[in-house]
Formats: C-alpha cells, sequence, structure tokens
C-alpha cells in the first residue's frame, strides 16, 4: 500500500527527531513493507519566521491531503513575545481544530529499563500502561467569546469559554470505551462535575454512553482533583481515563511524568472515520515539547517522535505487525543500554539523537 | 482577646475531626491565653436533610459575624442526586464567595515523619514545604453563563465561562509575591497563556506586580501543565505557586498527595483586610475530603482539621506564638509513633480520630 505523510518538524529538538523519524520511514520503504510518500513543512515558530503565521494555507492543504502528518514540537523563547493569534501554537491548535482530530491517544506507559527513573517509588510504576483519552478539538482551548477587552476604569478583563455539547462527549466517550475493550476494559471519566455545568454533562452523556459497553466494560467516574491526586498515589488503578481538552492537558503531563519515560511517550490524534472512504484523519507527535534548552545540540531522545510515527503505522496504515516490530527495535536499545541525557542511568552507554536513532534502525534490521 | 468562631463541620470524617477541634479549642480556653467563643451550624448534605439548602441564610450570617471559620468536609453518596443547587459543595462555595475569600493558602508540607509515605522517592519529598496560593472566588467556578440549555435537535449543551480581571490577578499575586517574601522569595506563577486568554492576562498582571517584589522575589511564569509535570518530577523546585481556581484545584491536589501528607494538610481562605477594622473574614478547612468510606468509624485523622485551627489561629487571631506550640504538639505525637490508618506504617501505633486528638492535646499541655 502507498500511504502520503506530511511531516512537520516544527522548532526546537522536533527538526532533530524528524531527521530520525525520516531514516526509520526510509528503511519501511526499502523493505519494501509499503510505499511512504513524505512531504514537509514549515510549523510554528519555523512558519512564522518564514511566512508570518504559525502555519500557512498551503502546509494546512498538504495535511488536509495526508494520510497521516507526523508533527515534532513547536515553540521557544524566541517567539515569546509575537502576537497571540501567529504564536507557534497556533499552529498545532489549527491542525487539530481544521482536522476534526478529537480524539487525543495519549499512553502513559512505563518503560521496564525505566522504571527507576520515575519518581515515583519502583512497585508503584512498574508495568505502569495507562491509556489516556483527551477530547482535543473544543472546550476552553476552542469555545468563544475567547477575549481580552479594556473596560471603562482602564483595567482588563479577560474571558475564556468552555462549551460542550452532547455529540462532542459521545464521540469521545465511544473512542475511549471501544480502546478499553481491547484493553483492561476499565474506564475512569474525568471531570469537576461538582462545579462545572460541563462536567455535569460530560458525566451523564459517558453514562449514557456506557450503557452499550457494560457490563463487559466497567466505568468509573472521578473528579479531575482527585484523578490528579490518584495518578500520584496509585497509577496503576488507571486503564483508561476520558477526560475534556483542559484536563486532558495537564492530567496527560502528570501521568507521563509519573511514568519516568517522557522523553519516550508518542501520542495520537484521530478524526472521525470517513463513511465514504473509510479512512480518518490523523496526527501523531510525542508527548514532550520543543525543549528549548537542549535544541541544536543533538542531545534530544528521538523515542517519543519514533515511536509516534508507530502509532501511524498502527492506527493509519493497519500495519500493526510493522509497528510492533518498531516497538520492539526500540525495547531492544534500552535493553542494550543505549540512553539520552533525558533516560541516562549509570552503568548505560550516554548517546545522542543520532546515535539512538541509528541504533533502532539497526535494532529493526535484525528483527 | 476574644474571637468568635463558626464551626461548620459539615458531612463524612468532618463531624468527627471537628470534635477533636472543639478539644483543642476548649484548652485554650482554660489555659486563658484568649477566650474563643464558639457556635456550630450545618453545611452541606447535613444542611440539606435539614433545611433543603447547602447552608441557610442564618448560617451565613453566622458566618459573616464570625472572626474564623472552621470548616470540616462536605458531600457523599448520599447526596449524589440532589440537585445542582443544592448540592453540598454548594454550601462551601457560597461560602467562599460571600465573604470573599479569594487567597486560598494550602501548604503542601511534607511531615518528617512520614517522608516514607508518600509514593514519590524520600530524596524528592523530604523537607518539601510548597504554598499554593490559589484564586478562590473568581474564575470558572463562579463566572456566568454557566448552564445546560437543550437545543433544537434534542442535544443539550453545556457551557463553563472562565473571567478574570486586572483587579483580581492584582489581588492574589500580591497575596503571593508577600508570601513569598517570607519565606523562600520565589513565585511560579502557572497558567496556560499559550490557550486561554485568562492566562494571557495573568501572565501579564502578575510580571507587573512582580515589578514592586523585584529584585529580592524572584517571579517564574509556568505552563499548568509543566507545572502538574514538574510537582511530579522535583517538587522541592518550588517556594510559592500561584495560580486561578481550576488549576489550583487539580495542582494543590496532586501537591498534597506528593507529600505523603494529606490527611494532615490544613488550608486557609482569606478575604481582603477591611481598612476601617483591620480584620478579614477567613475559613479555614482540611485540604481532604468527606471520606464517606471510613466516615464514622472513628478512624479519621483529625491533624488536617486541627492544623487548619492552627492556621485560624495564625491568620485571624494573631496568636503565632500558639499556632507554632499547636504544630509543635502535632510534631511531637508523629515523633512519639501515633499513626491514624491513612499514615500508618509498620512499627508504629495505629490510632483511632479520638485518641489522635487526645495525644494532641496531651502534647500541647506538656509544652
Ligand atoms: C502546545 C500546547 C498548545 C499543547 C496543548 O496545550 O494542548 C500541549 O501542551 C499539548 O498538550 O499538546
Ligand atoms: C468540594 C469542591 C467544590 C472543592 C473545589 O473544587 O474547590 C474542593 O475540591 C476543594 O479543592 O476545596
Amino acid at each position: 500500500a502507498t500511504f502520503n505523510l506530511l511531516l512537520l518538524p516544527g522548532d526546537g529538538i522536533g527538526v532533530e527527531t524528524m531527521v530520525e523519524v525520516e531514516r526509520i520511514i526510509d528503511f519501511f520503504n526499502r523493505s519494501g513493507r509499503a510505499t511512504f510518500n513524505t512531504q514537509s513543512d514549515l510549523v510554528g515558530g519555523a512558519a512564522y519566521d518564514a511566512h508570518g503565521v504559525a502555519i500557512t494555507d498551503a502546509a494546512m492543504d498538504k495535511a488536509q491531503k495526508a494520510d497521516a502528518v507526523i508533527f515534532g514540537s513547536v515553540g521557544g523563547p524566541k517567539w515569546a513575545d509575537v502576537p497571540y493569534a501567529v504564536r507557534p501554537e497556533a499552529g498545532l491548535l489549527r491542525l487539530r481544530k481544521d482536522l476534526g482530530l478529537f480524539a487525543n491517544l495519549r499512553p502513559a506507559i512505563c518503560y521496564p529499563a525505566l522504571a527507576d527513573a520515575s519518581s515515583l517509588k519502583r512497585e508503584l510504576v512498574e508495568g505502569l500502561d495507562i491509556m489516556i483519552v483527551r477530547e482535543l478539538t473544543g472546550g476552553v482551548y476552542f469555545c468563544e467569546p475567547k477575549e481580552i477587552v479594556t473596560l471603562e476604569n482602564g483595567e482588563k478583563r479577560a474571558i475564556d469559554t468552555q462549551i460542550y455539547t452532547t455529540s462532542e462527549i459521545e464521540r469521545i466517550a465511544k473512542a475511549a470505551f471501544d480502546l478499553a475493550r481491547k484493553r483492561g476494559n476499565k474506564v475512569h471519566s474525568a471531570e469537576k462535575h461538582n462545579v462545572m455545568r460541563t462536567g455535569v454533562l460530560w458525566k451523564e452523556v459517558v453514562t449514557e454512553v456506557h450503557r452499550s459497553y457494560a457490563p463487559d466494560v466497567q466505568l468509573e467516574h472521578i473528579l479531575a482533583d482527585n484523578c490528579a491526586m490518584q495518578l500520584v498515589r496509585n497509577p496503576k488503578q488507571f486503564d483508561v481515563i476520558v477526560t475534556d481538552n483542559l484536563f486532558g492537558d495537564v492530567l496527560s503531563d502528570e501521568a507521563a511524568m509519573a511514568t519516568g519515560s517522557l522523553g519516550m511517550l508518542p501520542s495520537a490524534s484521530l478524526g472521525a472515520v470517513d463513511a465514504a472512504t473509510g479512512k480518518r484523519k490523523a496526527l501523531y507527535e510525542p508527548v514532550h515539547g520543543s525543549a528549548p534548552d537542549i535544541a541544536g545540540k543533538g542531545l534530544a531522545n528521538p523515542i517519543a517522535t519514533i515511536a509516534s510515527f508507530g502509532m501511524a503505522l498502527r492506527y493509519s496504515c493497519d500495519m500493526g505487525a510493522e509497528a510492533d516490530l518498531l516497538d520492539q527495535a526500540i525495547a531492544g536499545v534500552l535493553a542494550a543500554g543505549y540512553r539520552t541525557g533525558d533516560i541516562m542511568q549509570s552503568g548505560m552507554k550516554q548517546v545522542g539523537t543520532a546515535e539512538m536513532g541509528g541504533a533502532i534502525l539497526d535494532e529493526l534490521k535484525k528483527l
């Protein structure tokens, strides 16, 4: 099969880690398992510097036509003062919104070799495997009014709005329950129904959707603040967590850090399946950010971006077997002791971005 | 001096832990250090059961007149289905709003005796002492529109609104910087300025307020999602964290759990100082909730509620020396090995609510 990929390395370490993804793509192309046609474009600060916007219409057009977008990272101190509408993050937000990528899948997995790297005690994270399903096209991220106005008394007044409708909650709930069926059959739905009306509706709709999945999939409602606690207290109690855009942002970062494997974690952002073509829009990106402090130095861990390509194989290319191979290759280099600075442990072999990418490639060739 | 206290035990373990506070108050009264006049009233589910509301106007009136309100906890499965407007939490929210308690101080302290009880590795939490300053009367908790409507197509649409004005941010920022001056001179301001307009204004106003505190107090801006990560990665990097109502809810619970001392942590919610009287409204409550699973069994840890009374001594009664004594007494019983179930460690002496309260009282008498 042939797949069209759009690579958007973005800013900071995204640029370096994407190079390693290209080597992996190249390997799959030459192995004859599939044909990946790749295009690249700018996003974030890089797009702003070149075009004055965080992503051009032309790049958006390529993204619309691609089978999958592989995204690096955006932002950095260089663009701290650019206007709000064209700040680096606006490129990513436009991609999510315009491609309709409502389901953000964020695995929080503890790689066994890295259990000791977690801040949490080893027994709490060893074997940890959570999937956070974050709503990605609604909520406070996108709803209007969203503005700052100057009042008559000279003060400013800022407003953000969170709106959720029944159907928006339904589709993300279904995504979560479907995933849970293929995993541990347990979903926690996190919201603040005790103070937010969107939380009340969230709880109500998730409960309703659950009826079609009961009794084999279990549902528990949890307040978002309690969820933040429980992710520290005992993260292994979770299988799938479904939550809104803003809570998902905070809770998934917390969970990712708890695993000790932050630099390793990929994510997938998926749209609805088109009834006519059977396809869906998708974007894959590492959970980590642009890490301006180490950018351009060849030190970044490319695993999260490579694993994001792995998720693309699985979710956009129906190449689950190849995705497994890639996961095995990553596990292999870790077992062999290769570590970038972010996951360095004593007695291991510290390598840079290119060496880590190369090691994974070598491992792949052996499989 | 004479102080009028309103005790609102509320629901669940709040009822049992407040009894222990009353014994401490009694001790201070008899020692002649001050005269505390106490009144009690219902709040939360208890008020709903008796009066059909989460707090009566009469109780609100007492709260308005009190020098300090000592609050237990509210809520429980019994009231899961009461109407939104009279749900147990509505009582607490009305107190916060009507008393103007905009500054919520939540210490996240690791009691040395409990460092091993944390999920985090000992070296990450030993000596941990963070103060989270949460805005408590604004943001998504209170702003309108906040409603659920049924659309023409039969779907529901829920909306919550977050509004912050310059002056609301200014006063909480000042509270944070003032506190930092008495502590480690470092403030982290957490928001999402990359996606929220309230975050943009928050960052701008906090930066402006900081000018009067620089260079002795240091300010760092941090994204709320990154803050959630850093509280796991390395909590000791923080001194004071100032943030909005919703992020404060989630981040303070996460931080409290990270300390390993959740059942120990008090909080203070303070209003503005009245220029005429020099006084301010205040409410003190444990960070933990009503813990329905252990309520009524005499198992709850009373320390957080007792320590909340300690914060009342400090912030509402100008009795810092007595507050220190109470803190010493708590440290003393922990050193002596007394533990309620939530903080039990092997080799220690497991006790119930009343025994723990009694032990603190005995310790106090010795000081
Ligand atoms: C870069 C930023 C806009 C983004 C978000 O807030 O969603 C990031 O934090 C994430 O979680 O993907
Ligand atoms: C009980 C609830 C309304 C409250 C809140 O959300 O503020 C609680 O979680 C807290 O943090 O004090």
